[in-house]
């Protein structure tokens, strides 16, 4: 809780005062300094800092957050003494010096996530991180109760990713007002002053930010969305008004560890911008975020070039690729960067197609996506009275996958750091983990009653021979949620140039039930 | 046959004259002239023209072709009146002048092959382009006889593309030498002299180059390649041998419309080269041929960025992805262009996993590939007493694949101009055709004994409604090679608000057989 500590420290800062002098790594290191009221503070005032450890440097832009407050925020990555120096137009922000020392992280603060592996993820002390996000649009412009619900129920469930939208939305079974607005102006007669950021409206979606960190949950942020329509205009605004909204949130949000960029949610459905208005925006956020926060952008039905530079990882909709393991690996090779179907179609009864699956469709599409060396996302749509989806608008969870969900990740927790990968892909798709050490294959919806041990060949490292190798089997129902060690060791003998066997051939029975998996453990010796 | 009359023509111009004075469109016009013989010609004499209609201009490379004769060819694309002037630091090749007449284009000649509607080909004349290839890596470094016979079993087939290599090839069932080799020099001692090209070997491969025009077959022709590993050591020149190599064989050939550029074969298993290598040999290929020929670079392993701007087409080798029509059509969405799965592993009978497809397994996956809107490539891989497998080396087809792919040539010639997409990708994924108009739906492996009349819901353009449009059903045995017509027509009838049925709920039967597929065309009024 030393981050609850330090946001009470910095709310006395607003009086005046530079900054702390301590921050833990990875926490927010504040510099809030009282600076013009007059004119438009938004536009008129450049400020910011130059945090300096050694021959590190880092510059962070400020922002304005009302009442005269000009804040400049900085996630240290480094431990130790740090200095800084502050310019500014404004003689009274400008030339600011000060020091501070940033201490070892606390137990629960890892870091920020990054890329690992080419295909995974890591946080940035190293400890793996297993993706299992999912959505709530616009949870957090919803009333109190509601979003305290939302929060609630994210506590108790295995998301640990959830993506949402800076701006409201207005959409089927969405049609309410949000509870603020983003820019200054007129809702009634929806006209805003574009040059005038509501404070209250950032405040707000940054301590929910903040709670979400709290949760262990990283925010997944989508910064444009095209479920406006022209009703506030929000997804029509100007080239000059975006990129300042851009440079906005990044200059409040970018110190939050746990901050992921998303440049648009089905970006390619908003017919008022082009493509390169995308590519514009991706090179703002590379640019202005000194800490590379992962970054990508979702689409409709047309795919974002996810090879340029600037995009981390591949944020996919797709309503077939992870129906089976063979498709949900392709993306893989062509990106070579991780995977992520942040919308496969939703678990629901909604007329509409993409909100109709089964849980046990949802399941098995992140089991696929799984053993495909993938990230999958979860979302519900279940018909409600109260017109309250958890998709849109959060509240309580209404289906069976995230039980099956937790359990999954409970076996990703499980599986060696480095990821699952795809073991044997032109041959055998449903077999992903690490070779030689670690095996998971799924069944998905065969039946089958028995299972011959059998892997494909191992890597050698070392050894002359993979004969002789031994390792432990499990088999897990995926949907009752159970672990069944099988007996005693088994052991490798080859089969042929591509696989080996058990040397005394043995089998595994089955239940014939569907989405039955088996792990296989190699035995240390 | 004006083409072969052009060639006798050209082949007098080695005496001196400039060039003849009429070529039809898309024809190869050359100016030959005598030059120097001392020092080095392929690397001491610069020679190029600029041929000029209106405001057309292109400028072409010479090549030297021994003998003291130089050469610029030429492929008009447009037809009427054509001048042209020579460039050179050689006196006697500079700023030579003349004029020439373009004529129509005879029968056969449709031009080259470009990109047309995204993901499709179609020749310059607007003839749409099925791809139907296949490949024999280095047939035409065979003897002579067995050129001869490939060229007259590639005569009978229905392929209409061959992958082949300009350098010779040593691998497994192909460790003889070539009947030539490429540069000057020592072949007992592999000590070539990598200035001095061997014009021998360049004149026979545009020889065969030509002959395969003759035949309406595409040259794929593929610039390096892997499998060599030092013997003879062509895959591992030097950069400036590289692009002067590059260079040469563009000034060559470019001229012939049948030619299509690969980069390399499985660019990511030559050790010797990076990966910005290939980029730079694309940016040559790009700059230097003037037509813009197909471009495209063919992988092992690891996937080649097909998002960059000069690539016109992704080539992949991909073991798995044409197993299934779902995983077929999913790279068109990330590289926005013609995707030919060029290698999906061969027809035959060796130890390999890659050469061991049932010819049933190659035909299926062909219709996958294009139910999902690609194309894909045929190799056959039977052992042989001969050593002679089709894939290296040509020779004689002994497979049953390709009597059943000129089936699929003969639906895909009376499919729709535009070619064949996906319909409904995300719930419906074998059907593919034209939204209204045409659809195939293909069982693949399965085999049922009774298909129910429905269709995705077609555009309406003009119309109110779709009920009451009107379509023709066949059933095709794209094993046995059968079209049978069903009788009367079906009258579309709305099912739900995603499909069609017919008025009368008709269904038809099929014969409980794999590999079936169904062909549906709206009947016009």
């Amino acid at each position: 809780m030393k981050k609850l500590k330090c946001f009470l420290a910095l709310a006395l800062l607003a009086t005046g005062l530079h900054a702390a002098n301590s921050v833990e790594q990875w926490g927010v290191f504040e510099i809030a300094l009282n600076g013009p009221m007059n004119g438009n503070p938004f536009l008129d005032v450049t400020f910011s800092a130059r945090f300096t450890q050694g021959t590190n440097s880092v510059v962070a832009n400020s922002f304005y957050d009302g009442d005269g407050i000009y804040r400049v925020r900085f996630m240290p990555e480094k431990t130790g003494p740090w200095i800084y120096k502050t310019t500014s137009n404004v003689r009274k922000l400008n030339g600011k010096r000060g020091e501070f020392t940033v201490t070892k992280p606390s137990s629960e603060n890892h870091g920020l996530v990054k890329v690992a592996n080419t295909y995974h993820f890591a946080y940035a002390d190293g400890t793996p991180y297993k993706q299992l996000g999912t959505t709530c649009y616009v949870w957090q412009l919803q009333d109190e109760a509601l979003q305290e619900l939302t929060l609630k129920t994210l506590a108790a469930s295995p998301f640990n990713k959830i993506r949402f939208c800076v701006f409201p939305k207005r959409y089927t079974w969405n049609t309410n007002e949000p509870i603020l607005y983003p820019f200054a102006g007129n809702p009634a007669a929806t006209n805003w002053d574009f040059t005038q950021f509501n404070v209250k409206y950032f405040q707000h979606l940054e301590q929910r930010v903040a709670d979400l960190q709290k949760l262990g949950i990283e925010a997944d942020i989508i910064l444009f969305h095209p479920y406006d329509e022209g009703h506030w205009g929000f997804d029509r605004m100007t080239a000059a008004v975006d990129d300042r909204y851009l440079k906005y949130v990044i200059a409040r949000l970018a110190a939050y560890r746990n901050v992921w960029w998303s440049l648009a949610n089905e970006y390619d459905f908003m017919k008022e911008k082009k493509e390169s208005d995308f590519v514009r925006f991706g090179e703002i956020v590379a640019h202005d975020d000194p800490y590379h926060h992962l970054l990508s952008i979702h689409n409709g039905q047309k795919f974002f070039n996810h090879t340029l530079p600037w995009i981390t990882h591949a944020s996919i909709q797709n309503g077939a690729a992870v129906e089976e393991v063979g498709r949900a690996e392709m993306y893989r090779d062509v990106y070579r960067k991780p995977v992520v179907f942040d919308e496969v179609k939703y678990e629901g009864d909604i007329a509409n197609r993409w909100g109709q699956l089964s849980a046990e469709e949802l399941v098995f599409r992140f089991w696929n996506a799984t053993i495909a060396g993938t990230y999958c996302g979860h979302g519900e749509t279940y018909k409600s009275d109260d017109q309250i989806l958890w998709w849109s608008k959060g509240g309580v969870l209404k289906g069976q996958s995230p039980a099956r969900l937790a359990f999954l990740k409970r076996v990703l927790d499980d599986a060696p750091a480095e990821g699952i990968e795809p073991i044997d892909k032109w041959q055998n798709s449903p077999i992903g983990g690490q070779p030689g050490k670690y095996y998971l294959i799924y069944f998905g919806k065969q039946m089958p009653t028995n299972w011959t041990f059998q892997i494909p060949k191992p890597p050698l490292g070392k050894l002359q021979s993979a004969d002789g190798l031994k390792f432990t089997v499990e088999v897990l129902d995926t949907w009752n949620m159970t672990v069944t060690p099988q007996d005693g060791v088994f052991t490798l003998k080859k089969k042929d140039g591509y696989s080996f066997a058990d040397k005394d051939g043995r089998s595994i029975t089955l239940p014939g039930k569907p989405y039955m998996a088996i792990r296989i453990k190699q035995v240390k010796e």
